[in-house]
């Protein structure tokens, strides 16, 4: 029931269920992204189709979200198969069409999670706390980022003030949704795809870029996620290589409280 | 045609087509893991099926494989579907089934690559020449391990030498197919899954683990991969978190001459 007390994501990844293993969703013009919506909400609305699934066992470990067309604003329709249930894991393969016509291809894997012996060797980046800096307003970004409070600490994207023999590709930012709302599976899918194309960080110029496949690991269960409430996450974000058409890159997404949330990594096109 | 003169690794890839987007393909013993096959061999496998596919455009850029339960030793039915070709990408849907039963799936995608701005921001670790090194013997090791000739230059697994404080996940080493064999795609879709899980180089016990998923962005070219010919490839791999039962890890795959080949991630499960 998209409604004014209903949080913009919530909103834009609502779904109708149509049948077995098929629900009905319609793009939201708030998370437009320069062509067709933020890749972000489009991974978000797929794994909420297994969220929301009857059949599912588990909490997300693992999503990868393939963009093999460009989505339009018409109703899509999401086919969600539990293709294998374990007794600990459970697979899941996804497509979102529109006209028939596959526009998305994601897999999804659950589990059920237990205490074991954890460990995390990522260190969490030496920052300025949110309060120290300012949120960033960029006239010139998508429509969908006005639903993100993001506040860079490093790496701003564009910026042709740093010699470029001394740049990287590093950018860490805090970043909640806006309006805040508490943190889930389904924002923090979303939140993972909030780093520009590092080639927009490495170097100065503004070229055509996007995610061609996305993948996202989960370190953390629904009450940890919980337990983050509504505070900004830290993010952190690096290419490894850029060539041919095509660079990867990885961050890593980290509550305030300095817990490992996810990591995620995507291979991204590039013109130039 | 399995014979003699026929690699281990092109024996056990080898597919024959069935029908339009199937193939059919059959386990080699010398690739088993300790359950199923090794990993890697079944990456390769389910890439093979596109490499071969008359649909093909393009280069590998992009490969996942979700491993849904073990692989038996009866023949396999993959099933390859080039759901959306663009002008320069084109992404396959995949599935390996037994009996009817889905045990695998995998997506991938495939680019026309291109000259363009090009860097590597990842380093080349400082690691002992393949010459100084001895070709490691694990009488422990699972049988497809005799496939290929690893030397490790660091981060031996299951080494109690090491006080646990001081431990991290990182393992560096030397690999190439043993025998021999010229570099390309689907060996280093393999290879790419040598390393292995990564709780058992932090902690020096061996505990029941296995990848759930695994993805692999490659960032070479038929011709650059072809040009490795039989050297041996620099593999760095660590994770960055254990717990809940799972833990992530990520590899870059090096040629001798420093190129970045591929970037690889996974989850894996483990039990402790």
């Amino acid at each position: 029931m998209p409604g004014t007390h209903l949080h913009a994501l919530d909103a834009a990844t609502a779904l109708t269920p149509l049948a077995r293993d098929s629900y009905q969703g319609q793009t939201d013009p708030r998370y437009a992204h320069r062509i067709g919506p933020f890749g972000g909400i489009t991974a978000a609305t797929l794994l909420q189709s297994v969220m929301v699934h009857p059949d599912r066992q588990g909490e997300p470990i693992a999503l990868t979200v393939n963009f093999a067309q460009p989505i339009s604003d018409e109703p899509f329709v999401i086919e969600a198969v539990a293709t294998r249930t374990n007794r600990s894991t459970q697979h899941w393969t996804l497509a979102m069409r529109q006209s028939g016509t596959v526009v998305t291809t994601a897999s999804a894997v659950l589990a059920l999670r237990r205490d074991t012996w954890s460990s995390t060797e990522a260190e969490f980046p030496s920052v300025s706390p949110v309060s120290a800096l300012k949120r960033l307003a960029s006239p010139e970004a998508p429509t969908w980022f006005a639903n993100y409070d993001v506040r860079v600490a490093h790496g701003m994207p564009l910026d042709d003030s740093r010699p470029l023999a001394d740049k990287d590709s590093i950018t860490t930012l805090w970043v909640r949704d806006e309006p805040s709302r508490p943190l889930d599976f389904v924002s923090l899918a979303s939140m993972c795809d909030v780093f520009v194309p590092r080639i927009m960080v490495r170097r100065p110029v503004r070229v055509p870029a996007g995610t061609v496949s996305l993948t996202t690991y989960f370190h953390a269960d629904s009450s940890k996620l919980a337990a983050c409430g509504t505070q900004h996450l830290l993010g952190t974000a690096r290419a490894s290589h850029f060539g041919m058409g095509y660079h990867d890159q990885t961050a890593q997404v980290w509550s305030a409280e300095r817990v490992l949330l996810a990591t995620t990594h995507q291979i991204v096109y590039f013109k130039e």
